[in-house]
C-alpha cells in the first residue's frame, strides 16, 4: 500500500448547550457551543470501515449534555476538563481528546416582579477555550474573537520601506481599529498543580488587553499588538504564551477637497476588504511556543 | 410595447461612515451604514439608457460623507432627514428619497492617560432607521434587529389545536427565547410638527420592549409580542405603529432518561433550524398600518 | 384599550427537507427549505395567550415532512400548493397560508458502478417559490437569488446629472456585474385554470434572463434590468410581473500609472461595499403590480 | 524584559482581483482573492514601532494588482509563485512569503451576437492555493472548500462502541453527505524541478476525489475519506500529502409512524448543528506530513 494514514481525529462539533441554574427565583445561565475531537487507535476505521474502536460522535454529543447535568458548568475551561478526562480515561482506544468551546455572555434584564430569569445576550466578543488531554498532560488555551476596538487618535504610520509599487501616504494622526482574535496558553498542565481561577483569569486578561490597546501611543499595529501581549504576560502569571491575529480595519479619511470642504479627521470610510492582517506570538521568556500560527475560527 | 415599468428606485447602498467629534481630548463616535434609494422621473434610463435624469449612485455616496461633515450626525434619524430633504429638493427629477441607516454602538474603554479616544464596539442589537420624504410628507420608521432575549421560565404552551400531524407535547415550564426584529413608525410627518427626540425615544422604546418581554408571563410568543407592542404604544406617544418579526428560538429540554438522569429544566439544546416565526403589527387605535408585512434585513 | 392588532402571521420557518426518489438503482433528489406562514382568526392568542385556534408551528413542520412522503415533490411550486391548500381547507380558523421555498440544485456525479445515487451540489443560484392561498385565489411568485453575472465589456455610463458632490468620471467601457435577485408572478390564480409547467417555466425564465443580460449593450444597469424583465414578459405568457433587485457590483479599474504601467481594461478591483442598488418592477401591460417593493431574503 | 517575540507575519489580506484577457471579441476571466503574509527581520516594529523594515501592506496590495498586469494570471499557483518570489528576493528584511489564494470559477453564458464576454459565476466549490517561499524552498498546497456531495445510499454505520451515553441506533442504509474541505501538498519544492501543470492537476484531483466519494461503499465516513485521499495519491504523482476536514452533514430519516406513514428511506431532515467532524491526513509512504492539523478558512 503506497499510502499511509497520518494525524486524524473525529467527534461531534458545535453542540449548543444552555445550562440554567436556579437559585430560588434567581436564575443563572451558561451558553456554550462545544466541539469534541478524539484521537487514538483509529487506523482500522479508515482502512476497512470497522467501527469496533469508534465511540460514535452521537455519543460524544450525548456526553456533553449529560455532563452539563452531572457536573454543571462552572466555567468553559472546567467543563472541558471534565469532558476530556472522561473520553481519555473511559475508552481504551482513545488516547487524546481536544474540547473546543465558544461561550456567549448574557446580561440580566432588570424588570419588575419577583423572578430574576430574564436575559439579553451581549453581542460583544465570543469567549473561547480549548482543552487538550493525552492522559498525562493538560493544555488549556483560552481566548476570544470578534472584540472590535478603535482608537480615534494616537496612531501614526510613517518611515516605512518604499518600493516601485508604494503609493501610500504617511499618516501622522489616523484611526487604529481592529477586531481582536486572541489566544493565550496557561502553564497549568498537570492535575498536581493548583488550577487557575478561569473566570477571573478571563476577565483580567480581557481588561489588560483593552487597556494596553487604549494606552499605547501607536506607531504601528505590530507595536500595539506586542504591548497587548506583554501586558498579559506581565500581569497574569498563569499565562505563558499569547497569540494574536489582528486585522487592520482601515478607516480611510474621506477626501472632501472636491466638494470644497476640509475633512479635519472627522469623517471616515470604514472599509471591508482588503485589510492588513497582523499576527504574532508573545512568549514568557524561556517558554516554548505551542499555539499554532493559524488561529481557527472555532 | 407589451410591457410597462412599475415602481423603481436606485441609489448607493451600504455607505459605511464613521464620524468622530472631538471635544478637547474627549472624542465621540457615530458609526453608520447608510443606504440611499431615489425615485422619480426615471422612465428614460430604463427604456433607452439615457442618464440625463440620473444623479449617479456615486454622487449619493459622496453626499453621505459630505453631509457627515457639514451637518454632523446628531442621530441616525436626523442625519437621514438631512439627506432625504437634500435629494428631493435639489434635483427636480427626484420625487422621493428613502434613507435607510444601520447604527452600531460603541462603548468607551476606561483607561489611564489624558485622552478619551478609545472604544469597544457593543455587539448587542443593530439600531435601524428609515426616513422617507416625498417633498411634503415625512415617514420615519425606527427599529432594531438581533436583540437576543431569553426567559428561563414563566413560559407555557398548551391548549392548542391537534390534528393528524400533531406530535408536540404540551409544556408548562419552558424557555422562551427570541431575537427581536422590530420597527416602529413615528407620527411626526410634517416639518411644522415638533420633532421627537430621536435618541431618547430609541432608548425608552428599547427599555419598554425589554421590560415587557421580561415581565409577561407567557402562554404564547404571540401574547408576549403583543405585550411588547402595547407597552410601546402606551408609553411613547410619538409612535403609532409597531411591527415585530420574532423567531421562536427553540431550546429543547434534553431527554436524559436513557442515561438514568433526570433533567429538571436544567439542560437545553439550543436549535438552529427550523424555528417558529411569529409576526404582527400593533397599532394605536384609529391609526393606519404602513410598515410592510415583511421586514427586510437592512 | 388604545392599541389594536394588525396583520399577523405565524408558522415554522426553514424546514429543511430532502426527498429521495428511487427509480431502480437510479436515485433522484429534491432539496428544499420550506417556510410556512398562517393567518386567520388569531386575535385571542395575541390578547390572552389562548391557543385554542393555534395549530402549533411544530405541526406545520411535521406536515411539510409528511407531505413530502404523501405527495412527493414534483416541483417546489406544486409542493407549496399542496401545503397551502391543506392548511386553509383543514383548519377553520386559518384563512390564509403562505408557503415560501428555497430550492438547492444537485448534479449527478458520473462514476463507475451500477448505482446512480451520488450527487454534487450546484452552488449557483438559489431557486425560490412563494405560494399564497386564501381559500379562493392562488398567487404564485417564483424567483431566484445569488445568480452572479458579469459582462467584461459592452457597458458604458455617461451623460448623467452632475452636482456639487459629483466626482465620478464617465466610463465608455466598463465591467457590468450583478448578483440577480428576481421574482416573477404567474397569472395562474384559480384551480379552474390549467397549471403552468413549473419546472420548464423556471428553466426558460432563467435562460431568457441570462441571455438578455448578455445580449444588451448597456448604457445603464437600469436599461439592462428592464431588458431582462421585458424578455421574460415577452416570452413567457404565464408570467405577468417581474421584479428585480440588482446590486451594481463595482469592478474598479486599478490605476497603474503610479507604477508606470498602463491598465488597458485588464485588471479590476472587485469591491464589496458600498454598491449601487437598482430595483424595478416590469409588468405586462394592463396588469397590476403585486410583488412588494422590498424583496426579502427568504 | 520578561517577554519575547515569537512567530510573526503581516501583509494585506483578501485582495480581490479580476483579470480580463481579450482574445479578439472572446474574453477570458480569472477571479481571485489574494492574501499576502510576510515574515523576516521584523522585531523592531514590534518593540519600538519603527517601520524601517516594513514594506506597507498597502504596497503588497498594489503589487498583487500590478503583477496581474505584468505577469497575467495563468493559474492561482503560478501567480502566487510570482508574488512570493518577488517579496523575498526584492526586500532584504523579508525572509519568507506566504501567498494564499481563493479562486472563483465563471462559466460562459451562451448568447446571440458576436462578442463572447458574458459570464455566470459557478457557485460550487472555492478553489484554494497556498504558496510559501523562504528564498530556497517552495511549498505549494492546493485545495478546495465547500464542495458539497451526497450519496443517497451505499452507506452504513454499525458495530461501534456503546457506553452509558450511547443511544444511536445502527444504520444499514443511510444518506452520507459532506461538504469537502481538502488540501493537497505538491512535491515540487525547487525551481530546478519541472513545475506541475497546476490547472490539469486541480481538475484531475477534484475528479478523483468525487469518484472515490461516489464509488466507495461506505461503512464509515473515515473509510470514505481515506479512499478519497488514497485515490489522489495513487493517481497524482505530483502530490505527496492530502488532508481532509469533512463534516458529517447529518440527514435524519423522519419518523412518520406517528402519522401512520412508512418512511422507506425517502424523506430526510437535513440538520445544521451539531455535526460529526472527521479529519485526517493521507500520505504517500515515506513522506512527511506538513499540512497543519487545523485547516483554516482562507
Amino acid at each position: 500500500m503506497p499510502t499511509i494514514l497520518g494525524q486524524n481525529q473525529y467527534g461531534k462539533a458545535e453542540n449548543r448547550v444552555v445550562r440554567i441554574t436556579r437559585d430560588g427565583t434567581t436564575h443563572h445561565i451558561k451558553d456554550l457551543n462545544v466541539s469534541v475531537a478524539l484521537s487514538g487507535d483509529m487506523d482500522e476505521v479508515h482502512y476497512s470501515g470497522s467501527n469496533a474502536n469508534v465511540l460514535p460522535t452521537d455519543t460524544t454529543k450525548n456526553t456533553v449534555y449529560a455532563f452539563a447535568k452531572e457536573h454543571g458548568i462552572e466555567s468553559a475551561e472546567q467543563f472541558g476538563i471534565h469532558l476530556a478526562r472522561h473520553f481519555v480515561t473511559s475508552q481504551e482506544p482513545i488516547h487524546r481528546a481536544r474540547i473546543r468551546i465558544e461561550e456567549y455572555s448574557w446580561e440580566r434584564i432588570e424588570a419588575a416582579g419577583e423572578g430574576r430569569h430574564s436575559f439579553v445576550r451581549e453581542g460583544r466578543e465570543t469567549r473561547l477555550a480549548q482543552i487538550t488531554f493525552d492522559g498525562e498532560r493538560w493544555e488549556v488555551v483560552s481566548g476570544l474573537k470578534d472584540l472590535t476596538v478603535l482608537n480615534s487618535t494616537a496612531s501614526e504610520f510613517w518611515g516605512y520601506v518604499k518600493d516601485r509599487y508604494t503609493t501610500l501616504k504617511e499618516a501622522y494622526d489616523r484611526i487604529l481599529a481592529t477586531s481582536v482574535s486572541g489566544r493565550w496558553r496557561f502553564n497549568w498542565t498537570d492535575d498536581a498543580q493548583e488550577m487557575p481561577d478561569w473566570e477571573t483569569s478571563y476577565e483580567e486578561t480581557r481588561k489588560h488587553m483593552l487597556q494596553a490597546f487604549a494606552e499605547t501611543y501607536s506607531l504601528s499595529l505590530q507595536q500595539t499588538m506586542y504591548q497587548m501581549g506583554t501586558r498579559i504576560i506581565d500581569h497574569r502569571g498563569e499565562i505563558d504564551e499569547v497569540r494574536f491575529s489582528l486585522p487592520n480595519s482601515h478607516h480611510f479619511l474621506v477626501d472632501m477637497e472636491p466638494f470644497g470642504l476640509k475633512n479635519d479627521n472627522e469623517v471616515y470610510f470604514a472599509a471591508d476588504r482588503p485589510y492588513g492582517l497582523i499576527e504574532a506570538t508573545v512568549l514568557r521568556d524561556g517558554c516554548e511556543a505551542r499555539i499554532p500560527v493559524d488561529l481557527t475560527n472555532l
